[in-house]
């Protein structure tokens, strides 16, 4: 039985952490809220009754799993974004899908994407279902029916080639059961995004997914070698050449499509090989400080696997929450906390650590293994603050080394009354992302209020040269951004490659590429 | 005044090495030649009268410059391909452009794509002329004129940031010069193809070129952190974050698209810091033994930044040309050269020199400088060969690790009677390339003669799994594979691209992107 989340916020029900007793206070003081439950999910949901055309149903049963029980309808409306999680507490189940469709192979996703363009249904592809960004939202487009196309039958481990570090696995294996399987080889995936629990291996390579380890191990299209993807009009399957010259790229082109041209039924990763991994904590003077030292260790080729550096605000927020020990009083007065983590016994780090010694203050590996242990913790908690009646949302970018203190100055004085931290969790030779999380009061209107800041912030971004997204991807939420990061040329490319793979428009309508 | 090669061979009259005086014996004892000269270019040479549409001239010279004298359009009729070769060598410009346009800005290259579209001229974009895979061959495709559109006044630094290592280039810069400006700055462009005398920016990221040290600081295509592009449908440009999960990745539709979209108008590049090279030699017991070694010293994060290991045939060849002192001694007996070469005092050397010694004699620093100095000598000496009526053609691949030996032992196979050798020279986690020589004696129809044995390694390639182009390009050689390696789906996809960047067909026709 494949694991399936809470419809209405994060994991699978009591498993997540919980925000400590003391929290209370500090959104009190930090953001001015009561710090009590002022709101609960609603605990029972009614669902528009499934409409399919007549005679799809059983078209779709002759090679599919077809399901349309309430439940499964509500596990499939949506993805786990901060609106997603208004409107599922609330119990808006309206967008529901008609039914839940589940291929058992490429052929079989290939047979549905055919029939439902033929009747004229829209098709939302589901992995992990850990979209932030409304990428699995239930837009129908032109079209009066909409199934969501379930992945989790296609989770197998296809192959393991230790020698060339490759893996190949179906798209709904969840990250951790494809680290199960690469265990006994003596490997690992070195992909850990924050959604590791849940997301699966093709929905990482439909969304160019980043994790926590990137900087050391490269994010999914660093790792994709190869994918396979059905599309309405055919199928394409790239070669697993770790380079060629053969024209453009292909693979480039399936990576961070989104379901919006076909469904990515198998990928080859590039995996790694299994190694423990050591902390270092320090505390800069400050972010840009901070941000300079880990320009230099990227520069200088010796960047560690992990790296964090939290900016005054967010050390601060953090310092609050978990109390201030030996470790904290090194934080005090508007230092910045930055967690190094490497893999395996590498020269790298001892050269490295020389380098930060020369900028910061060591901390011992304690923040590291704090790190570690709450590193999937923000989306567990999210829920916590939605009942506390917080805003809660993250947003992502990159930019250049010398864009990166115009870019993050930008952002929070776009969103004037939140409360505004941020990191860099991604380092490039060229330069770093920068996630920024936005808290606050809630306000009567929460969907206004969230509307308004996101747009703020993302035009923010836009003009300050940052790319709207790193890694949370475009789906809904982005789209009306991405043409200032592309121009008219762009989108129309776009466009065009949609409208060959997927004449009818079925594909993931509303997402990525919209009109 | 620009640089300009010699119409009917490589580099500037008399620049090059020649063959030294023994390679006679060894081309008689290899290749059953009689090692003499028994053919020369011609040495003047007849041209069609240039033909343009009524009116097309004063258009374009309105915003470009525009030769038509005899010299210019032989000097931009085509590439340095074999055949090109044979067919320049045989005083053959059947095929010269009717013109020559070259624009001073991307303004002005839009006007000029523009213009021809409106009169049905074909464009053939020419960089640094160094094609080796027909990119440049004067192909009309239905139009009866075609123009050369020649890039060498865009050849302007752009800007240089070296707190991002990002240096902005315009497509017709050479890498010398690119280079030379880098200098100036502590930098280096760390992109050196053997062409790199004379190569430009613009061409490497147009056809996804890779250079000797791309082991160390990546292909092109890594390298490239954002491009503009002006297409006759308009332009792009994309962002220079270090990395993005706005969509799919259209800088990765842009390289490798050989002129067949668009003109690239700007490059924006990741370079590197100056750094001396030391170099280590080796002799390996046998080619797949070093494969092994490479594999693990790139597995392990210790690679060097330059890795060339020649097989058996190779080593015995280069041996045969080079003579055998100390070091050609420990390579006797089917032995084989690796050449590492390591940039700046780093750890990664020590730790990979412990490795290689486990499974290798050392040489000591010689056969790396041997190596460094003969580095552009490649296709100098083809003209010499040439002379000699000796066919000479290099054929590149690339596979995973797993799949090395098979792909290795199937080109030759598929090329009796001729003489082949082989390195690896640029090495990945998950694979690595396999660059074959192939020599032997001309026939009395060296075209048909190289049609058949091409045809066959390319057959040989695209069936045991390797790319049909690890760094050459696509050009016109190797198009009639390249749906072999794509797909039905994938060709359909380039095509649809193309149609939307350049509806009428004019850019680049007959290369990459066919019928």
């Amino acid at each position: 039985m494949r694991r399936e989340q809470v419809f209405w916020g994060w994991g699978e029900p009591g498993a997540g952490p919980s925000l400590p007793e003391h929290a209370r206070d500090v959104l009190r003081q930090e953001l001015g809220v009561s710090g009590d439950v002022v709101s609960r999910p609603v605990e029972s949901v009614s669902l528009p009754a499934p409409s399919l055309p007549n005679g799809l149903r059983e078209r779709l049963e002759a090679v599919a799993e077809v399901r349309d029980d309430d439940l499964s309808r509500v596990l499939r409306t949506r993805g786990k974004s901060y609106l997603d999680l208004l409107a599922s507490r609330s119990g808006d189940f309206a967008s529901a899908p008609d039914a839940v469709v589940a291929p058992g192979d490429a052929a079989a996703v290939a047979e549905v994407l055919r029939v439902c363009g033929e009747y004229g249904v829209a098709v939302v592809p589901f992995g992990g279902g850990t979209s932030v960004v409304g990428g699995l939202a239930g837009e129908r487009g032109p079209f009066s029916s909409l199934v969501s196309l379930d992945l989790g039958r296609l989770d197998r481990v296809v192959s393991v080639d230790p020698r060339s570090l490759v893996a190949v696995f179906e798209p709904g294996t969840r990250l951790p059961e494809a680290d199960a399987a690469l265990r006994a080889h003596g490997l690992a995936l070195g992909h850990v995004p924050q959604s590791y629990e849940w997301a699966t291996v093709g929905g990482c390579a439909a969304t160019r997914s980043a994790g926590q380890t990137s900087t050391g191990h490269g994010r999914i299209d660093e790792q994709v070698v190869a994918l396979s993807c059905v599309t309405p009009s055919g199928s394409l399957a790239t070669l697993d050449a770790p380079a060629s010259a053969a024209g453009p790229s292909l693979r480039e082109l399936v990576l961070g499509s989104e379901g919006t041209l076909g469904v990515i039924t198998s990928v080859a990763l590039r995996v790694r090989r299994r190694g423990e991994v050591s902390f270092d904590g320090w505390s800069v003077e400050s972010f840009l400080a901070g941000a300079e030292l880990l320009r230099a260790l990227e520069q200088d080729g010796i960047a560690p696997d992990i790296a964090r550096l939290s900016d005054e605000q967010e050390t601060r927020t953090s310092l609050a929450l978990a109390g201030t020990g030996t470790v904290g009083r090194r934080l005090l007065g508007g230092r910045c906390l930055l967690v190094c983590g490497w893999q395996g016994a590498t020269g790298r780090a001892s050269a490295a650590r020389k380098l930060i010694r020369g900028g910061a203050l060591p901390l011992g590996p304690s923040p590291g293994h704090a790190w570690e242990k709450s590193r999937f913790a923000g989306p567990h908690l999210r829920d916590d603050l939605l009942d506390r009646g917080v805003l809660v949302e993250t947003l992502e970018t990159a930019t250049t080394w010398s864009n990166l203190e115009r870019l993050y100055r930008a952002v929070p004085a776009a969103l004037p009354g939140l409360h505004v931290g941020c990191h860099v969790s991604h380092v490039y030779a060229t330069g770093a992302s920068l996630y920024f999380t936005v808290l606050g009061a809630q306000s009567e209107d929460p969907v206004g209020q969230w509307r308004a800041f996101k747009d703020a912030a993302s035009r923010a971004i836009v003009a300050n040269g940052g790319t709207i997204t790193h890694h949370h991807a475009v789906g809904r939420d982005h789209a009306p951004y991405l043409g200032d990061e592309i121009g008219e040329l762009g989108m129309e490319l776009l466009r065009t490659v949609k409208t060959r793979c997927d004449p009818a428009g079925i594909m993931n309508p509303g997402k990525l590429i919209t009109a």
